[in-house]
């Protein structure tokens, strides 16, 4: 059983520490951004090295006392914050930032967990690199967040989510033995693969503290496009036919339903849509491509080729940068435009490939016989992951559909679990999702993941309450 | 305690099982393909499907009764035999060789364990579609064991080794609990990767019963060479042009070194060299492209650019089918030519890609220090892979040697260590380099690994002496 985090424990962890290491938890460190888990003022601890975190994780495991990792705070399943059991300490690696090195010549960059997302990116940019994981949230999120959530992205349809970037990781376990695995190898096997048991497993194994972090070359030409399809089906054929006229260099193929013009229209009219009128269906294309290559060109190609299949039948190509940061822009304001909203529930799902168009009809009409939604389904098509979103009618509020929430998440979820998919694509499990977890998770896969749980952390102190329950 | 498979335990079994899935092991269950360990008669079980797999577990598991999970009896490291401690049952796949599914539009192929790497070739190519994992032993390795040892071979610059193939595992823990994992998603974040944990485990947590494998288009052309270049950094700085002027469409870059067309023309004269004379260095690259390229002219511009930067001094280009296949004859008979020269001490290791040619210059003249060898070094480059192995002196025997291979081992492995690079690339553990895990692994990830053994296998049943010895 875990303990409260109390004045007395602070006082004999801070003899140990650094002055200035702990400290109250700031509002950023109790909130998450769908605000459906709010946490409790108390302490939380900022070390500056792998040493203070393994002394922080020594005396919690010692102690009882249970450690809430936090990263960027920008998680959207509750994992960064709890508001049920002992009071725990939460652990900030925000003092964690460096470039620990940079290894151009390998296409590797060794850094710091507490480091953002954007100061990765730039880190790879100094280089003439690119470091490809792409999210929204990049400013805030941090690659030790990345890692222990298995963040996907825009463009992991070409480079893969957080675990295919990551060589290797240090990391400090429940009893703060640190784990040094921090290598930059492209083949190594020497045993288990302790590396990616960490990563997506949301810091209830252990804290990630650094990690060696794959590089790709910058693309020297960029082409971006939005086109009308005619379903999704038609998108997914087109993005075959964009596969292979473009040897596979497309980065990003982003769906975006008509519904995302509809609330782009009505909460943020500012943000111009990339093209007229209000297509049911649209894709949002990048290619990145090595020097030598005509972007635009390849994508005129793949627009015609589409229209000649009867694929696509409108579309417009980026004339300039700037217009494809607009096109970019007005995809990744849609899930500002949803919480303008007001979501009844969000989905965050992924099905084999070659059900997903049947997947958008059945789970659009069982919807529709349950009540009276808007369904913003938009996403990573390319992956087989969408944000199959569920929305009041026009006119009628988020509070008249008050209790319905898990009801539509579990209509949408059992005709997911059906169609052998994920209710858990790419933001994990957290503490929003663990009873579904619970209902949809093998029984063998979940007795393993008990047995290693019990094993690694056998007081249950890291994240407690998170993914297992 | 283990105790030994005995004939009152067998019977029991027998009982649970259909007739004729016990037998004698046969004289391939018994050996591995370097002749140093040799396992003793005993009993085999040739279990029909996963229930009966998960039969067998579980009756091992309750009596303490050793497994030693075989696959096609390929791997270099003695894992898949044994010769120490109680006489175990020896776990055959060979029967559950089925092909469960195959989905084309996904890309994904479904498979028992079973079957060979060959088998999921065939299937695949059937589809259209290409399994990319590609080594010499294809037709008698099987999937089961590729996964569980997370093969490498030629194609993993581009594809990947096993474990990146791989969207799904089912597998049976050492309790007879079924991991049913067998999803075919591109993105799942629900819970532990469970998955990663058995792939690369050599048997140790589990027996891995299916796959859903990842397909890949056909490359519509496919261009090889042979390049004479200067030494292997300038191997290493023509990979770079390949991979620009390709967009990154190098399927395989493969070093030789000039001891490799020594020991062809002194052991198989009758394979025909690919270029007259004898480089110092030479690679063998292959580009796969999709329809519309022109592979041969690829090559050609590859070869000018890397002799135009000194890089490349001669070269041949593959005219046809049969002069490409008579490439790749040369290539893959070294390993062959090896053993009939008879290696003093054979090491799979892999670099950081900046500290390779460090590394071929270190080790090659600690080993003229140490004594009178001739070292050839060769293979997957672009990984950082490289088999630096040790032979007598021209005209001297192996015999000659004995006694020094451990040195031999121990002086090579430690500059490997040194330069922060593994003593295992592809190979594995098994039972001849576990006093090299414990030697050179971080202690913190070992107690990780021990603590995963002991939570999943907690009477050791599963391929006792393996790994973590």
């Amino acid at each position: 059983m875990l303990r409260d985090c109390t004045p007395d424990f602070l006082d004999t962890l801070a003899a140990r520490l650094p002055a200035g290491t702990l400290d109250a938890a700031a509002p950023r460190h109790l909130e998450e951004p769908r605000g459906r888990v709010h946490g409790r003022p108390g302490p939380v601890a900022r070390p500056r090295s792998t040493a203070e975190v393994a002394t922080i994780l020594a005396a919690c495991h010692a102690a009882g006392v249970g450690v809430v990792p936090w990263g960027g705070g920008t998680g959207l399943v509750g994992g960064q914050v709890t508001d049920a059991g002992p009071l725990p300490l939460i652990l900030s690696l925000e003092r964690m930032a460096a470039v620990r090195a940079l290894h151009p010549g390998e296409n590797v960059l060794v850094i710091e967990a507490g480091a953002t997302l954007a100061a990765a990116h730039a880190a790879a940019e100094d280089a003439g690199r690119l470091f490809p994981l792409s999210l929204a949230s990049e400013g805030t999120a941090t690659v030790g967040g990345n890692l222990a959530t298995n963040a996907g992205g825009v463009n992991v349809l070409r480079y893969g989510n957080a675990r295919a970037l990551c060589l290797g990781v240090e990391a400090v376990l429940a009893d703060g033995t640190v784990v040094g695995d921090l290598r930059r190898l492209r083949k190594d096997n020497t045993g288990y693969d302790i590396r990616d048991l960490l990563i997506g497993a949301e810091g209830t194994l252990g804290v990630i503290t650094a990690a060696a972090l794959t590089l790709v070359p910058r693309p020297a030409e960029t082409g971006t496009a939005v086109l009308v399809v005619e379903s999704p089906a038609a998108a997914l054929e087109l993005l075959g036919i964009a596969q292979a006229r473009s040897t596979g260099m497309v980065s990003a193929f982003e769906l975006i339903s008509g519904v995302s013009f509809d609330f782009m229209a009505e909460t943020m009219p500012g943000v111009r849509p990339p093209l007229p009128g209000r297509p049911d269906w649209a894709v949002l294309i990048e290619l990145g491509l090595p020097p030598g290559f005509d972007a635009q060109a390849m994508l005129g190609a793949i627009f015609e080729a589409g229209a000649g299949a009867g694929l696509v039948s409108d579309g417009v190509i980026a004339g300039s940068e700037a217009q494809r940061a607009a096109f970019w822009a007005f995809r990744e304001h849609i899930p500002e435009a949803n919480r303008a909203i007001g979501a009844v529930s969000s989905h965050d799902v992924s099905l084999p490939l070659s059900r997903i168009a049947d997947f958008i009809g059945r789970a659009g009409a069982a919807l529709a016989a349950a009540g009276d939604f808007r369904i913003n389904c938009f996403g990573h098509l390319g992956d087989g992951n969408l944000h199959f979103n569920a929305f009041p009618a026009k006119g009628r509020g988020k509070a008249e559909y008050e209790g319905q929430r898990r009801a539509v998440m579990d209509l949408v979820h059992d005709i997911v679990h059906e169609m052998e998919g994920s209710f858990s694509a790419e933001h994990g499990i957290g503490r929003l999702k663990v009873t579904d977890l619970a209902r949809y998770g093998d029984p063998g896969r979940l007795a393993a993941m008990r047995a290693v749980k019990a094993a690694l952390d056998p007081k249950g102190i890291l994240n407690p309450g998170a993914v297992l329950g």
